[in-house]
């Protein structure tokens, strides 16, 4: 027994104590011929005498040693591809002194057949930080109850007449709770990504932006088919939902970056309509957040896009590749735009499209492209809204995405060669759980109804010009909480002007905003002490999908999947597509 | 101008201010034969003539006139039903002095056709308050995260190998948030229903027991099929998700009537297993709440029931009746079972069988019956612990259910002739929103983890005999909260003698519990000062199926259609099952 042990213990301090990190990680899938950058980084090494890389067993040779310092050694390899299906092993034999250190990776290739079946566009909508209950109280707010016979007046337009379903759960590489960066980017990849991260693994550089990659569905389709790219958000362009399917850093904050990506970039959308002009202006221009005098308005031009930066001119634009800004920042949300028009919330923006003047115009814009389009539209101030507990604002943009859901599910009708799929980033933790009478008052909490003691809600009773119902004329509202909050006043109802739950205490911390307390009920939140908003959950999401390959998506599935079951219905193979 | 204001205003006058109310409401939607009564209700009548009663035309006669008052009648006509599929047409016509009152109404009747691929048997497992949410973190707390690649460790049995799949909206006939009893009988019968209520229409009379019926699945497969049914649950066997199968009544909390209609009533199942002996024995035994002497323990013998009470006797049952019951009141929670076994919430009760313990000797008991059977199998603890908040025993309990269902799915997978639906009657307003530190002690809010900051769940590192994780070795759990909230102290964690939120202020309000208060963090509620617990949410629920007619749940359904859907497996047509 005494022997054995000090064999273990010999054999122990004899090994090497490095460490060796490798990225595409273990288990990591692709399709055949998606392009993935490899880094290898070996740190502790006391005595390196050499590096072996094998995939299936051959040396892999091209490897990269980009930088070193004392016990520290990277190899990167750009540009690599599994170009046959099924399983790959990838292997690293690093040589410290008289021990080796082995890292043995398993990789999956995945190819799809192209057939006449085969959908020729895509368009995937995202509507940010749309869980299950944020469409269910988005149903209840647009449809409402027959109070007669207790039926619901029906569903939304993205809950109907459904050729795909599915339910999917989210998580980043490096949290279980994920950010709109990374899971927007494992949707367009099929990789997990850490939070922050726009489709690159996480290296031990400083430099956010070189970080090795792997390619996206907008680029894959834009390199293999040549087909047309959009992307269209109601948020700022550069935004993490936005910037997923066409550029690449391990910080979605790199703004500049991501705007020049959009037009030097591996992908080059066609259609860029969203809010955000000050990432796209000189920083001497006003609002600019630039750091250079680039001018994306002027240089785009010089590229063939038509530029415009109202509704009336996005209406009139014909052209086959379009630019469009149309806030310095975010949108304000549908009800701000619609209904309360207050300038405090508008600023100078009163010309701005709707989202459905975006999605038609990009798809009327793309389909000019004989090899097809990939469309990215994202409702994007569904999150914005949900964040400060102001789920009015946030739920009517839910309705704003959802007629825009009607216009391209009849756009799939009459072109059913396009998959549509409707699906959410990552949830909130909201919650519809009785009624509110709004009569009685903001902040009042023997206004809330519970089981039969809640009136039915009233919203559906009038509506604005598009069909949306008007808030300031509903009296029996929903009671909708969130379960996890700062420290905020709670109020049940709205205000015209935008309000923060909580201010900053100056130590760090956040308190609730003075101004709701005016009215709200003073509740303590749950999360620490530095929280200013409500976070994100872990919550699963809808997926809704029509037209071609729309039935690849069924059951309870992995934001990944959602790249895998895209790429099916596209028939796609890079490996064998390359043009 | 004035003439015909004048004409006008004689025609309101003239007319007759009686109110007229009919069930079923109109849009009801029945099975070819699924019986149910007709009730009118006219009030404010002045000088009552008549009245005409016709179903597609033809005049309806039988109906009795059940009590009068002055200027209220009431008609009632009983096992009635619609014996040819489509869209009837009843009207009510009555004659009050020269005016008349008329009531039209549209109902459906739908029948199925059995063919060699119907359903011979039906499984319908219920999670009570399993909302999508609950079921997230359920798979969160078993399965966990590989940290290496981000990946989910795999989805739960429920979630797995899908072949029918839906998400499940639900409310009430008077109320758009669903009690536990509507909400499962709504499931049972097709019927929309009030809060509280079991298979019943309202009325307008104090009795309870008389209210207009409708038939449920479990009466119509008995009736007409002659097929074994049984009913199995972790809680008092009279609560609201058992007895929705089975029994009748306006009050949930009929508990004696519920109990003796299980013996006496229309379905009379042949296999009862749960908690909640004191339904059953005389008031003179300890414990019970009878009002009779009648004990369902001796009877249920002539009857022809074996009975069981502990775990040692119900495995050991091998009768072709079975009647169990294995604790007083509702079973414990499983951590209090399984893990925790502390006296003060076993009590005298150490033999109790898991849920699939039951679930298991009741399809065997069942499978005896030559014609098929139904069975209702209720997780019944995941709602009873939402409600006070303590999500770790609520989502073990989940746990207990997904092992039934791995269980049950074995069983279908042999038995392909059988349907198997998993779902819940409501949700709760749960959600997974970031890590608690548990090493950090109870009521930190300092040692929530969000986003990136957050540890990897450990709980699946240590399982228990059955697999499950042990509660007590995990170190990095979940932040776990709820949407709506009485006034409490959120501590994080968990007690292994169960606490309530909140308690009494001997003033009609309810205040956090002070005991949960020397750790917890004080959180103002929002509901109204008189909830003394979380309440149900309108959040919408998974439905997942395998086996036999799976396929016929796709997409957002609502919880009424799951009766519909079952019928259809089974190729229902009660009209012409007549035996």
């Amino acid at each position: 027994m005494q022997k054995s042990i000090m064999i273990l213990l010999a054999l122990t301090t004899s090994a090497s104590a490095a460490s060796l990190r490798v990225f595409p990680y273990d288990g990591a899938k692709f399709l055949t011929g998606q392009k993935f950058d490899v880094r290898i980084e070996a740190s502790d090494i006391k005595a390196f005498k050499g590096v072996t890389v094998t995939l299936d067993g051959k040396a892999w040779a091209g490897f990269q040693q980009t930088s070193s310092a004392e016990g520290k050694y990277e190899w990167t390899l750009r540009d690599q591809s599994l170009n046959k299906g099924g399983v790959h092993t990838a292997a690293v034999v690093i040589q410290d002194g008289d021990s080796t250190v082995t890292r043995t990776l398993s990789w999956t290739a995945e190819s799809f057949k192209k057939t006449s079946k085969s959908a020729r566009n895509v368009i995937i909508v995202i509507g940010d930080g749309m869980g299950w209950n944020t469409v269910n109280a988005a149903r209840i707010v647009a449809k409402g109850y027959n109070s007669e016979n207790g039926q619901s007046r029906g569903n939304l337009e993205m809950e109907k007449d459904l050729q795909g379903f599915a339910t999917v759960t989210n998580n980043s590489l490096d949290a279980f709770i994920t950010d709109s960066a990374n899971s927007a980017a494992g949707i367009m990849t099929g990789q997990k990504q850490e939070v922050n991260a726009l489709n690159v693994y996480p290296d031990n550089t400083a430099d956010t932006l070189d970080n090795p990659r792997f390619e996206t569905i907008g680029e894959l389709l834009k390199r293999t088919r040549g087909m047309g790219l959009g992307i269209v958000t109601n948020t700022f362009g550069t935004d993490a939902t936005p910037a997923s399917i066409a550029t690449h850093t391990r910080r979605r904050g790199d703004y500049q970056s991501i705007a020049d990506q959009y037009f030097n970039g591996p992908a080059q959308p066609d259609v860029l309509l969203f809010g955000g002009s000050r990432d796209f202006i000189p920083k001497s221009a006003a609002g600019s957040r630039r750091k250079d005098e680039t001018n994306w308005i002027d240089q785009s031009q010089k590229k063939g896009f038509s530029f415009v930066s109202t509704r009336t001119e996005l209406l009139k634009a014909d052209s086959s590749k379009l630019f469009g800004l149309f806030n310095i920042d975010n949108f304000p949300s549908y009800l701000d735009r619609a209904q309360f028009k207050r300038p405090e919330m508008l600023g100078s923006f009163n010309d701005m499209p709707f989202l459905w003047d975006m999605a038609q115009k990009a798809v009327t814009t793309l389909e000019k492209n004989p090899n097809g389009f990939a469309l990215l539209i994202e409702g994007g101030m569904i999150d914005k809204y949900e964040h400060p507990m102001d789920w009015h604002r946030s739920i009517w943009d839910v309705l704003e995405l959802d007629h825009t859901v009607a216009y391209l599910k009849e756009y799939v009708k009459a072109h059913p060669d396009t998959l549509l799929v409707v699906t959410a980033d990552h949830s909130h933790s909201i919650s519809v759980y009785g009624g509110y009478d709004y009569t009685k008052g903001p902040g009042n909490r023997n206004a809330v109804g519970l089981y039969e003691t809640s009136s039915w809600p009233d919203y559906y009773k009038s509506v604005d010009q598009n069909g949306i119902p008007v808030l300031k004329d509903a009296k029996q509202g929903l009671a909708v909480g969130f379960a996890n909050t700062p420290d905020y006043c709670e109020t049940y109802t709205w205000t015209e002007v935008f309000m923060d739950p909580a201010v900053s205490d100056g130590k760090g911390g956040y308190v609730a905003n003075p101004e709701a307390c005016k009215t709200g009920v003073l509740r303590t939140g749950n999360l620490p002490t530095n929280a200013s908003s409500e976070v994100h959950s872990s919550d699963p999401l809808p997926l809704f999908a029509w037209g071609a390959g729309a039935q690849n998506f069924y059951g309870v599935i992995d934001q990944t999947d959602i790249f895998f079951g895209i790429s099916r219905a596209l028939g796609l193979n890079p490996a064998k597509e390359n043009r």
